[in-house]
């Protein structure tokens, strides 16, 4: 699809089909996520790709606002090395670099008809936990993989009309022109 | 531009045309940058446009490494405001939203021919100061724009070379299924 389409159109979606995700999508997917570009070329970012029923019952039970989850095919874990990024002015860069890679992944999904979510809000222990993720490594979002459901929840409904506005600020409250 | 293609193809431009950028383009790549998902729809970004060649210079000036960002016709300076955005797992969200939004400028650049270079080494105080950027305002990338030098000069050519192999590991190094 055109990036402009794409990227006009694309909105979360939290509620999905049974349907399995092909091998060669999930590959896409993934390969748009290993084209990123990130701090030194460092490439930070791991991501555990869970299709396994028990396991994804188990990571959605880690957060009540997330227990939704479990009835996406896949769930995508963005996580990081920061060893393999760079600090600076105190910010931490593998923070940038797997917004990027997870926001390619987003949009190639969403590029191949696969719906997504980026969540935040997450208990990383637990996840780390179930997951079985090293000490080193930081858990950055979650995200549903699958095909959107066509027909959706009352619930499911709502947030996509909201979501398909697209409710943003106009250009002039975010951007300055040469001078603050 | 197929996004597939502009994943595949985009990557870093170090050398400038003296051309400037046309205020359509600069607008498409700004409203790329607005359509983006962020923490809670809090859309935390803020950008500066920086097109003044003496502010580009002083901007330039900041940083020994940054120098050659005079050379192109537009500087961008990608701010946020923590304030907007989350903080979950120690974890400033700020920074992930950045991270999409400037990336969706980077992808719209290279879909309208505009070069960009994502430049996480620079001095903040410096940039704020020269900027006149509140206290509370986090400054996380910069960015030159514009249409890529035809001649570039050794360096370019060395880099772009590169840069256009995008070197980058293999799937099977980051990517984990159903368990780490």
């Amino acid at each position: 699809m055109e990036f402009r389409s794409l990227v006009e159109s694309r909105s979360s979606v939290r509620t999905y089909q049974k349907k399995p995700v092909e091998e060669e999508k999930l590959n896409y997917v993934l390969e748009c996520a290993r084209l990123a570009p990130s701090w030194a070329n460092g490439q930070c970012w791991r991501f555990v790709v869970i299709r396994d029923p028990d396991v994804r019952k188990k990571v959605a039970a880690t957060s009540l606002l997330n227990r939704w989850l479990k009835t996406a095919p896949v769930i995508l874990v963005a996580c990081a090395d920061p060893k393999e990024s760079g600090t600076r002015n105190g910010l931490h860069y593998f923070c940038v670099d797997v917004g990027i890679a997870f926001e390619h992944i987003v949009l190639a999904a969403a590029d191949v008809g696969l719906g997504t979510c980026w969540l935040g809000a997450f208990d990383e222990k637990q996840v780390k936990t179930v997951l079985g993720i090293p000490k080193q490594i930081r858990v950055v979002a979650l995200s549903p993989l699958g095909y959107p459901a066509k027909r959706t929840s009352l619930f499911g409904k709502i947030i996509k009309t909201i979501a398909r506005s697209k409710r943003r600020k106009p250009l002039e409250d975010f951007v300055h022109y040469d001078h603050w």
